[in-house]
């Protein structure tokens, strides 16, 4: 590694062997030197979750790509494998946490369920440029060329430029061909939710058990928002935080009188 | 139950079994009808995840305490067994939702990483006056007496004057008797990091593992956080959102010129 050459974290929540990450890595190989440090199962929905009561089993894995890339699965959450990277498995510490590219949206709402978009806020908290990258498309061999052009893009700009400290970018991509693409809007995160269904079936010892399914609901009508940029084909770029103080209500609990 | 009559769900993440959600019923059955579905083992540093891969599980449990309460455990996360009661189990929404008390702090970034947040969070998701209480003592037979008086107080609080939609309270409790405590702070989220540590260690069979443990630093001088508070004896309330967006960072990232 020459001295200019940057260190790239790369990370997801759909684990080692999805198409997703192989993207990622071959978009950031041009950028600097790769390491990267994934589950060794899916871990989708897994939030912001941590191992704090069980053990943690790091491997190293040969991606079958660049010999230069170093590659380790970890036994536990996307978040797991970030602390597991900066605390223990990197020499030093990286220039850019790269989290994805994720099979599916993590717009709106789903920022807050989504393990690829916590390794990204885990990043952030650790002071890294952090950037997650999410593909409109579910399917486990989705085409993921005109997101692998805009996460290298995007990249790119967050390593030149920098952003501020303890800030990531949830970057979400239309499903389609680069030219069905029409550019990239900043935005920020629409306020929606999922209503869930829980379907009761009965297993064959007689016991009753549900599997949750849920249909996404944008209760936003803004134009300024991820999911309007997406619904009309632009890339959305949310910067996110991870202060969840509710700034606005401050006062009026002031004049609670506890 | 009669028509005034509230509707209280109570959920935690430290399981059924703590002492912590027997002492937040034991404060709510003044207020309402208290309805109860909690996690079937600890699920602390379960963050926000949720269940879509698996099945879930959810059974009638007998708390042992008054007979009007409704109990049920769940196989999942925290906020699958608010999703579940909220979709499943309650026959009507409830007026509060309350999760807690937690075995331990979740103020400042603990607010990400916490099971008993992300269930109140999730409350605050479906539109309902959510709050996550949590006592500054990690101890499984902690003494509850100040943690549980405050948070009838408080809920009691939200009950009449309601709370903006789609916001929660995130209510740390210090550890002592309630005369040490020398009020309530309303506060904003400290700035703060987990340091941490992986310590290795051989299993029988020859195989690397980790331990994840940490060091909590607070790298917030401010007088109005929460970490602030709590180390001067206050309560500390920090009202949340779920909002993730870095609005401040928005005008200058649409300068990049994608």
């Amino acid at each position: 590694m020459t001295p200019e050459q940057k260190n790239i974290l790369v990370v997801n929540d759909d684990g080692i062997t999805a198409k997703g990450i192989r993207n990622l890595i071959q978009a950031m190989l041009p950028l600097g030197k790769v390491t990267v440090v994934a589950p060794d199962k899916p871990q989708s929905g897994m939030g912001h979750a941590v191992t704090i009561h069980g053990i943690i089993r790091a491997r190293a894995y040969d991606m079958h790509m660049d010999p230069a890339i170093d590659a380790w699965t970890c036994s536990g959450t996307p978040v797991d494998a970030v602390k597991l990277a900066l605390a223990h498995l990197m020499p030093q510490k990286p220039d850019l946490v790269v989290s994805g590219i994720n099979h599916g949206s993590n717009s709106s709402i789903n920022v807050i369920y989504s393990g690829t978009m916590s390794a990204a806020v885990e990043g952030a908290v650790e002071g890294i440029p952090s950037i997650g990258f999410s593909l409109l498309d579910w399917d486990a061999d989705a085409d993921f060329d005109a997101a692998a052009h805009y996460a290298q893009i995007i990249a790119q700009k967050v390593l030149s430029f920098g952003i501020p400290k303890h800030t990531c970018l949830n970057v979400n991509i239309p499903k389609g061909p680069l030219n069905s693409i029409k550019g990239v809007k900043v935005c920020r995160q629409a306020k929606a939710i999922w209503k869930e269904n829980f379907e009761k079936r009965t297993d064959p010892m007689g016991h009753d058990y549900f599997w949750m399914t849920g249909s996404f609901h944008n209760l936003d009508h803004g134009e300024d928002t991820d999911e309007f940029a997406l619904a009309h084909n632009y890339v959305s770029v949310v910067p996110v935080q991870h202060d969840l103080t509710a700034y606005h209500f401050m006062q009026e609990l002031n004049d609670w009188n506890f």
